[in-house]
């Protein structure tokens, strides 16, 4: 058994920002040489959530405009009557989504689907850099 | 410590069809011979998702009529503007809800409430064969 | 590699009773000697949650005002007709939010950001006493 921990920086833009990190995961599991297990991506951070989604243009736009349409922008945040940050809305969409997803590792490979992605959506008001933390326990 | 991994079949019938799979967990923890840790069950795809809830017929119907007014089948979804397929909803549906729960194990039992169960949501726009994978790490 | 699980009773209020756990899940990793790995925070039981959020009052009380307005209380449940509990909303709430997060363990801490703390919140239509599950593994 082992644990094998790598983070990596990804540089967004806010605004419902959707990225695909799958890639980045899948090096990150090649070089941690666990075969079995399980990995937890985690975002640090209120203002942003991992999940996964078909990561094509069609699918990406319909998730922000669901997003948009259930925590809107444009209406009282506590939040941002408290701290002036105007960011309410994206800790509310960031707790909603939540901060990771944990994937089965099974012959080496992450078990998603065929046309599943691990992604990262930023939620904040303004360009952010993250750091993105990959744990992955297994042997 | 050790990992265990299996997986298994779920037919479903898509369009919000709800399935308890705790009893199938449970065996597959049985086999694992994992008395304390962690597991992860993870449908891959991206139109299904996984939680946990109480499985009596109304609350199941109740997260149903929610799900469907949140994200409505009966509006505008790129995904189905390019594609054709339909279910631009139902991806919607999935990364919302995520597609796996991690559940402690605890003296060879999943750590779950009396009245909680682990289930399936497959929310697809027609009959699915889905393959459900239990990752178990522990000792 | 090891395993450390540990749970603590926690009294809530309901009526998206929201609780940081951070400290209480830090003290549990404190005594698990565990320098790597990952944390599972659960709670047992389908009219609670867990996410994360940074805990202030201003969000908290956005988040409490989204997950009304998203899942009102005063609307129809099949929950309610059948078994007359009247809290179909509390259950409807717990399965979206989920009733867990996994976090990375590096260098000894929870790999959380600086605003970001782990809550339960009590969705239930009464006070309850909940016993929060907490399994890390890792090395």
């Amino acid at each position: 058994m082992a644990v094998y921990s790598s983070e990596f920086q990804l540089s967004t833009q806010g605004w419902n920002d959707v990225h695909d990190v799958t890639p980045k995961v899948a090096a990150v599991l090649s070089s941690a040489n666990i075969q079995n297990g399980i990995a937890t991506v985690f975002v640090p951070g209120s203002t942003a959530g991992i999940t996964t989604i078909e990561y094509e243009q069609g699918v990406v736009e319909d998730l922000k405009s669901a997003i948009n349409r259930l925590v809107p922008q444009n209406m009282h945040y506590s939040h941002d009557a408290r701290w002036g940050d105007g960011n309410g809305f994206a800790h509310v969409r960031a707790s909603l989504i939540g901060p990771s997803v944990t994937i089965p590792v099974v012959n080496g490979n992450l078990r998603l689907g065929t046309w599943q992605q691990i992604v990262v959506i930023d939620f904040d008001n303004r360009p952010r850099t993250r750091k993105i933390c990959i744990s992955i326990v297994g042997e």
